[in-house]
């Protein structure tokens, strides 16, 4: 069970493996709860969760982390939280919302580049033609990632995915991405931070199309999100120095990687791990095998109605080998249909 | 002045840098001033700062932007202040404390490698044999860190560390190196944080190596310390999984590398950054061209009495070109001599 790490030439983040999702594979989205608003109390640090084992087994391990008496104890520093991103702090279907960034951005950068409108895979996405983006392939992704994530500056790619974010639509809801968060997510990592925890992304996804918005949305700071990335260069140009991205991955913050990206970034042993995936797996594995209590929680989607249902097999979030590993490793599995009251803000 | 940052497949990080200095250019040590103790009042945050043009410059930045009246102030997430290490925070002669630690444990694993005995360079090493080691040159520097460096766990490694830094002495100073560092340089760092700065550590050397003692010696948590870095691999072993040390680099924090460092880590532009080398000029103008009032701080090597004096051409911490841009960037220049009133603690 040995995983090597190697930067490979292809400018895809992680974002490669979501071409499967590009391609088709689209389950009935979900529709919202509306405004099924839960009784808030003032005691009650986690509203939108049903009573019962999973909101118990959360305020449990917090306050016997907290409690300076309890056997269980970890002081402040050390209580470092991760949570991946996609289908933990956000929805992720039809397909993973970066690959929605990267299409949009080619229909606005079509005007610029005339040649695309002829040119594959870049014609069929200005065209919407599905069909012909599914025969490009992993390939025809990876272009697309890389004319809309690589070759610019920091700063520009940081101002198109400002762009973004604040004005593009999911196309089956026609909510703002950033409004398709999980709000019993936003409430635990509230909860944790209140409770002396340094709250982490630790994401598949890319690190700087994250941070643009994660501070605003999820509270957390550019410093503590990890994500998959390319490399930077650094550059003097006549107005001053510059970090371009280049198309070459640095990172891929998935899998074996997420442990590894969690060393390099963070240099602590989470003691609690959010996850929904098997690309969580190995974080899950690495949080539990700290010595102390530990938290380790899988999101189930288990809710076609207010949001999507998929486990073993799906081409996006696929939950396999952790769902198998979760009793032995005692993980908690959220059913967001059982657990959650309401699944968005 | 394009610089591009490859991945190379020699285990030296940084230190590589290192390798002259390794051979024999050792500078007259200092002395210690001794129990020469500031008078500390309850109103100065920098007490072991003399009166005069640094330490008001300092005093002066601060109250700027943390006062919400005044044009330059900066809200506090945004108060990311970034520290070299060597040289700027402890002391870096006659060579990198890293190096010292490289050697001390290859004298130490020598006894489970009876080869070494009769191998260069680890026989130079282990009978204190400088010339032969200056002969082997860089190429034996680096296999000196590949033995001492890679191949073992994340835990073991931090480990070996925490040993050495708690026994090993300074050959010159015959002091603890963790006692080695700048007196005045601790109550910037203290001050910056009381005044709402997040502070961070942004080295040439190894980013696992400091983050051992870092926290408990400067008050910078693993998380908010960026250094070069060996890949490392997630493994599953039957004691459970652990991280591997690679003999191959990941990352070198150094020059042009720092700006890349700064953005892969912290994800923001530092509001203030101290140096003290040519190995700090990126980060200094990276930090210096963003927009509102920043600070630049180069810590000049003056006191061959109390500590060491060099800059031009010196094989450590050589200072050109960042001394010679100094004055159009409008960074200031400690002059550790005349600015001082004790170097150690």
């Amino acid at each position: 069970m040995k995983h090597s790490h190697q930067s490979r030439s292809i400018p895809g983040l992680s974002l490669v493996l979501a071409c499967a999702m590009v391609l088709g594979c689209a389950p009935a989205p979900g529709t919202d709860a509306g405004p099924e608003v839960a009784a808030t109390t003032a005691v009650d640090p986690l509203p939108s969760w049903n009573d019962g084992q999973a909101k118990r087994a959360i305020l449990d391990f917090v306050a016997a982390v907290t409690d300076p008496s309890s056997p269980d104890f970890v002081p402040e520093p050390e209580r470092i939280a991760t949570f991946d991103n996609d289908g933990n702090l956000w929805s992720e279907q039809p397909m993973y919302f970066q690959v929605f960034f990267a299409m949009d951005r080619v229909r606005e950068m079509a005007d610029d580049h005339p040649d695309w409108k002829s040119k594959q895979p870049f014609k069929a996405v200005i065209e919407g033609d599905m069909e012909t983006l599914k025969a490009a392939g992993e390939h025809g992704l990876v272009e697309i990632i890389a004319a809309t994530h690589t070759g610019m500056t920091t700063a520009e790619f940081q101002e198109s995915v400002r762009r973004w974010v604040t004005t593009a639509r999911h196309p089956t809801t026609g909510r703002l991405y950033t409004d398709m968060v999980f709000q019993p997510m936003l409430e635990v990592l509230d909860f944790l931070r209140d409770n002396g925890f340094k709250t982490f992304i630790v994401s598949g996804g890319g690190i700087d199309f994250l941070r643009v918005w994660a501070e605003r949305v999820y509270g957390v700071p550019p410093e503590q999100v990890v994500g998959s990335s390319v490399k930077t260069e650094f550059e003097m140009t006549d107005a001053g120095p510059v970090l371009r991205r280049l198309a070459e991955i640095d990172f891929v913050d998935d899998k074996e990687g997420k442990p590894v990206g969690i060393d390099r970034h963070i240099g602590r042993r989470p003691i609690a791990a959010f996850g929904n995936s098997d690309g969580d797996l190995q974080m899950l594995q690495w949080t539990s095998a700290g010595g102390g209590r530990r938290l380790g929680v899988i999101i189930h989607h288990t809710d076609a109605d207010r949001e999507w249902a998929y486990d073993r097999g799906s081409a996006v979030g696929g939950l396999d080998k952790a769902l198998d590993e979760a009793p032995s490793w005692g993980w908690l599995v959220v059913d967001m249909k059982d657990d959650w009251k309401v699944i968005y803000p």
